[in-house]
């Protein structure tokens, strides 16, 4: 009800600040028996962690996971399966500079206006390092999905302008973890990279564009009528920090097309049914027909810019604030990690949820 | 967690099928005490009803509510409060030659894939014609908000390639009920009226954009981190009928604007405090920030079309759909309802759930 | 959140005031292909039914069941199923007189205190008359606990003093039907009927015992630690109207046992894992073990009594209040069904709820 | 869903196994600005510790709680609330004597026949060392139930036969941590402490009953129809492990007394409205009045004897198995504080639900 929790079966429910002791999850409802170590956990969590390149934050987070609980012998035992993350970086920093002031377009204001108490401290529970938990309770959720066959895929296909034309469902994946950009494409990734340092360079900032593409998502998943599956996944991708937008299938493009050609039309190639077009997405009336699922996540450029900014202080004065230490100049490189976490969230959710119609 | 529940505090829950004996909802959590009548309702469905106009379809049913609990002498109980709209056009038609075949971009296939037993009348629980439901529902929210100020309003922005360039928040809304596309701009209503028109005569539909501003959204809404208040907006409209995308604030277009350009400076106007740009769209770190909330709703075009389609039966085998009966050219000048009523169910919601903090 | 939703995965809805339009349920997470007709449903309700005997009121209700959705040519789609029991004794009577006033044990006060504003009417939704919604749901719950083997059977085994000193697991349930008490044991039946009677005449009332006996339960349900299988038995039972105590296998009586009496020991008996002794009523840790379940439950003796009683108006002035019409003079015969519903309620959600284990 | 959480708003979920790294806690849905120390819940926790007299288990753990977020300066921040204790007993155990038999009226079987894989070191999370995280979130629970005025006590009186005999209502609940078994009553107390021991001294275990006393309860909270107050009352007792039974108010006494006795009058004491009599513990309908609450919860005597029991293994053979260790010759004085921090969740979660109706 509080907001920190994600998923009706397999569940999580995150906790922790950025400059506290830690950030954790608990998983609820995983099954039992699956094989699950630290190290496959640890491996999603370096890929989204700080200073993995020139074109991210040089923070440091050694970001290494303990598992407390629901894990016995090496194998999920059904309970509770808690993961805590220590934070490292949080104790030589001072905010004192922005204790009583609203830096813009991050969440000061807001969690001021809706809790009256806050840890302001490198923006506490709004800060993006609270991602570090979906990243570690996806990292089981793929686990699952392996089992399962599922494949989920994402990349950055857009920075600032530049963006590559070509159909998410024949991206080469395989290329993203090859460049620092994480794009499916090495040559578009090179002029991403050196637009991303351009700016970083000016102490500036600029949004992308993350596109995940689902293979081998069993048909008959999503729960209408609200818990559509790309509503689900939508929800997903809009709870994650900076996110403006989510389109699946044909999109905010489909608002132009005629009902002729937009229709899928479904034929029986060679005892295999399947569609012809796939503008649906893999998903009908919000239920999985077994076609490739993809979508768009829109990001926005990141708040804190090394500049002097006007904003106003607690008591309403006009102030200035200026970002101060190391931040991202664009946040897509490191949320693909992120958004494939909350796509496995959803997805393993929901195939957990079907089993009960079976 | 079957998927017909929306909300947390004010929570509906919703049943039936478009060829049923009816559609209906019960709103449980409404606070006590609100002032309802079967008027209030009625007069939401009327702008959500089918042969409105002759861009709507030509399907007859009288929408009228049948309040069964829950209200006492014209106000709320605290108790649940049922609400029951009969279907009226659902006896006459012969529905068999569909029921072994799917129609392309429709839920028939992956109900069947889901459930095994579906009721293929008029798509049954898939039909459009369960947001009725909603509709009923959101006049409750509705009444709710008028108390706390809040105001909603949608119009439909797009459709095919004709586009409002305005911004947003500056649209006349009070202009949307006097055209039949419900646009709020008249001239723009007219051009899509004609294009709407020409898309019927060739049997075929097409797709559109609804807008939508909340007005006077008390700030302090919204709870990080799952349920910021843009990821349960977007959810809301991701789970109606045809939408396949949504953004809000600077949406899509944020992905290629800079940090310096894209955060919007705190300012103190004469004791206001207010933002001076509002790319934010009205929410910051999944909470409200008092300034006005927009977003934008992508609609596919509608399945049926009067026109042969190759398609599959039941056996795998090649077989020919065609669109019988009366359906919508464009689906937007009807959702409009829709997308008012999903927006009220979420900000009535999350007001009451702010409530706690209080 | 409200309190009127029940379960997790096979989960119902419930709404309707006692001298309202009618009393309605929707089961959401029903598995589909469940064959369901109205018949079964009508069977339990006329178990619940008033009027059925001279020892439960007189007051009047067909009380059939109409099936708003989920059942298509007879079988469940999987989609929720909405149940509309519509009320027929509403209309003649005159409520004036306790419409300020507070009648003793009756929730007329704390309703007042809770919402403020109440529908006075019979009790409005505080009306035992609520349980018909639950009894209709159960009859659904029944059949699918069919389709697994388990037998739910309750019987009234104490009537004030009147005890029967059976084990319950030994009871011979096939009886209790054959007698208006609904005892298990027709001789005590006889008294507990006379005493009944007695106290009917003298315008009182008199509390009781129900105990229930679950059979062929299978092991492995349950859901520690909040959700033991006996903690959510428990919760269904003392949500029914009149209970006032739960207790399952051993119960009270285990407090002055020794452990030595009171461990089950596990013994193989040619091939079946069972325990010597049942103490532990077929659940350990909150989880079946495959062995009976059995509990009993509490009841009070009806609140509405043909006598005078002393009480406080709204305004907190002293008055009278005298119990009209036709009320049970002990409510555990007609309690029966509705004891056996939750139970069933119960059972079928967790069974549903441990196919994700699986 | 799996059965770890509780509550609405104030809600708990709660980790791990006796014998893994810890046990811990996450509160979310606690208002901000509550002031909460260390100490706070510590002093709780010394209630419920192991080693605190002869009457106890002697195993030895520190049971320090870690604040691990949603506290910041001392005061919580309306994010999560994460609290983690560390376990220290539990490497030097041998536990291969127990790995593939089940122990009789254990759950070691019960979560084999659920899970299939399952850590049974000491119970893993079936232990009853699981409750430290309830008490320990329990003691935020009364940090909060303080500010509205609202005290709960419990006290143990009853052990194997020996029972006091008083009115829950009069006992003097400032005695009970005045004596090592927790009795509000000095005499009964040696007598249940020398009944214990020799209990003890036989390596056996016996059973006992608590009874809890709430005072100052806001009237008008619970939510009727499921969620009455009792019934989540009655839920979270019997989720406690050993519990065998829950009654409140006169409970399964009011079985044989008549309507007219049991009825409790409405009356105006100098301005004070309040009920003659309380046969109805402090709530109506599901609701709270603004009486006192009171209720019974039966423990059975603990599982673990220091004597050979007959038992079978994995394979169904016949074994011998026996209790090995320290554990409780009597569950009750322990369970003293977990008995009112499971009342002291369900209560402050219905205080802030009740926030909702104002």
């Amino acid at each position: 009800m509080a907001g920190n929790s994600f998923g009706e079966i397999f569940k999580i429910h995150t906790f922790g600040e950025s400059h506290g002791v830690g950030i954790g999850v608990i998983i609820d409802g995983c099954p039992p028996g699956i094989i699950i170590s630290e190290d496959v956990i640890n491996k999603e969590l370096e890929r989204r962690k700080p200073g993995q390149s020139k074109i991210t934050t040089q923070r440091k987070e050694a970001d290494k996971v303990i598992i407390q609980s629901g894990i016995f012998e090496g194998k999920t035992t059904g309970t509770p399966i808690s993961l805590f993350i220590a934070n490292q970086d949080q104790k030589s920093k001072d905010y004192s500079h922005i204790k009583d002031k609203f830096r813009p377009s991050h969440a000061d204001k807001t969690y001021d206006q809706k809790y009256g108490h806050r840890d302001y401290r490198g923006g506490g529970r709004s800060s993006a390092r609270e991602t570090v938990a979906r990243v570690a309770a996806g990292a089981i959720a793929k686990s699952i999905l392996k089992k399962h066959g599922v494949a989920i895929h994402a990349g950055v296909t857009q920075v600032g302008k530049l963006k590559l034309q070509e159909d998410i469902q024949k991206l080469d994946f395989s290329e993203t973890e090859n460049n620092v950009v994480r794009c499916p494409n090495s040559q578009m990734a090179a002029k991403m990279e050196s637009l991303i340092l351009d700016i970083k360079k000016q102490g500036n900032t600029i949004g992308g564009v993350i596109s995940c593409l689902i293979k081998n998502c069993p048909p008959g998943i999503g729960d209408p009528v609200f818990d559509k599956l790309h509503a689900d996944l939508g929800k997903a991708m809009l709870s994650i920090n900076a996110v403006k937008g989510f389109e699946y299938g044909s999109g905010f493009g489909s608002v132009s097309q005629l009902g002729s050609d937009h229709n899928d039309a479904w034929i029986n190639e060679e005892g295999t049914i399947k569609t012809s077009t796939n503008f649906s997405g893999g998903i009908q009336g919000g239920i999985s027909n077994g076609m490739p699922i993809y979508f768009n996540v829109a990001f926005k450029p990141v708040a804190t810019i090394m500049k002097d900014q006007t904003s106003i202080d607690k008591d309403g004065l006009e102030t200035t604030v200026k970002g101060k230490g190391r931040h991202d100049p664009c946040v897509v490189p490191r949320a693909v990690p992120i958004v494939e976490a909350m796509a496995a969230l959803v997805i393993c959710d929901h195939i957990l949820r079907q089993k009960v119609n079976l």
